[in-house]
């Protein structure tokens, strides 16, 4: 089929028309991606008979994803993330480890507000350094293992960061130092790591562009429960991306970004006789082997 | 279903969830646009199994879509038009119409390079005012008519539009003047115009984009068929917007953006006693009624 009759409908015909267009040199990969992506989007158009006005409104919004999009903000990924894209893929990717016999922890969504470049702190230190009046330290340690064997895993990564009580992390904010509330911890001998931080509290996505708007659209409200980012990476061991929920925190139930496990909530404990920290949290990571 | 189990895939569950996040005063309309977007969007990453890594890549390259996008160029729109995607919402958008007793003439797509603010020339007038060395004149004209009653529309606009032979249109060309190649033409008391322009010629179009890296991703060539664009506006009808095809053309049968159907295709002819031009092109257009 080179051209198509007139006034016919553009049905399945077509799209098979679109998908053979591929030559080939495209990769088996590509070629597997694409053919869904066609299949689906054209599936879509036709389910719910978009219009071209319509059409050009959703171009008009990834096109305004881009224009707000730098280094120090991915909004085309949040667009993602309020349709539970990003949570989606994190668990198809994730998945193999979890078939495993003895799981490793859960994993979950790495946000738009992780930094490659976050300092070595040592362990018992903090990452507040522009603690807000109403921000309730607390001082989090765990013990990173193994999941096949059991056993402590020295010279670990946890990778941290959070965000402060006016919901921004420091890149957002010009009233935090550089890499506030962001650090990374390497485990000692028995594989253990500690620090003060913030008992997480609950803040909302960025809601000045398309997200946002989309968030609205759906009559939806764009908060996220209270949580902590982390990554912990070993030697010779899947390198763990994940972030913890408060327990007692609201929107557990209905996360803007849909990235609450319950594997991955948390119980923060009164703590005592430590001045410098009201709460405590343990938190114990276990690591897959590297396949 | 408020937070999801350890281990568990997402499934249609967790779509589900998605879905029934919009809340009470969502539009009937976006309710089931959103709804079916959702439901394609996780059932092609849960199809081919989408890696974070794949997915990223994505959102980058919608990303640079946008970032590449302004008054002169729609990088989001081409994006979806190497995949067919305009075509099709342009077949479902003008199938109303199409459905008609006495169908109109066929729609195509708008493309990018359409202009609000094109002058009104007269009749018999040029359009080509930078004549390239390898250009050949045409001399176009017809009649445009009601689908319902066959007479003539008088006062019809005719708004055209075309490319130079460098394959590039007056605004994306220094060495073309304002609205070379481009003019609005109002029919006289018999439906007709008549205008000088090219014959059209195949052109590439843009690559340098994410548009372009998709077509090379998918071993694709980025060529169109000669065609010249139009939209034809009369009171109480309604409006088409279409694109002609030269039925001698290369690529009629693998157009970049699937815009060729066979109702599209016109015949050049030789021109006889005309210095002016070389080639005679009678193009008539029927138009539906607004309901």
């Amino acid at each position: 089929m080179g051209s198509l009759s007139n006034g016919d409908v553009l049905g399945q015909e077509f799209t098979d028309h679109v998908v053979r267009a591929m030559g080939p040199e495209t990769t088996p990969r590509m070629r597997t991606v694409m053919t869904a992506l066609i299949q689906h989007v054209h599936d879509f158009a036709r389910e719910v008979n978009l219009t071209t006005e319509e059409w050009l409104a959703g171009v008009a919004m990834l096109n305004w994803a881009g224009q707000m999009s730098n280094d120090k903000r991915n909004e085309g990924q949040l667009v993602c993330d309020v349709i539970g894209l990003e949570s989606l893929v994190d668990d198809i990717t994730y998945r193999e480890a979890s078939k495993a016999d003895k799981p490793p922890t859960s994993s979950a969504i790495l946000g738009p507000f992780w930094r490659a470049d976050a300092p070595i702190r040592e362990n018992g230190t903090t990452i507040t350094f522009n603690t807000p009046k109403d921000a309730v330290v607390a001082y989090m340690h765990g013990q990173v293992t193994s999941a096949e064997t059991g056993k402590p895993l020295a010279n670990a990564t946890v990778d941290v960061w959070q965000a402060s009580t006016n919901g921004l992390y420091e890149q957002q904010d010009d009233d935090q130092i550089d890499c506030n509330l962001r650090g990374k911890f390497v485990t000692d001998a028995e594989g253990r790591y500690s620090f003060y931080c913030l008992r997480p509290t609950p803040y909302p996505i960025p809601f000045d562009g398309p997200a946002g708007k989309l968030l609205k659209l759906m009559d939806r409200h764009e908060y996220r429960p209270a949580h902590i980012h982390l990554i912990v990476e070993s030697e010779g061991h899947r390198s763990l991306t994940t972030q913890i929920f408060d327990k007692d925190s609201k929107y557990l139930e209905d996360d803007s970004v849909f990235a609450v496990k319950d594997g991955l909530t948390v119980e923060f404990k009164p703590r005592k006789g430590d001045t410098q920290a009201e709460w405590d949290l343990e938190y114990n990571v276990t690591l897959a082997k590297k396949q």
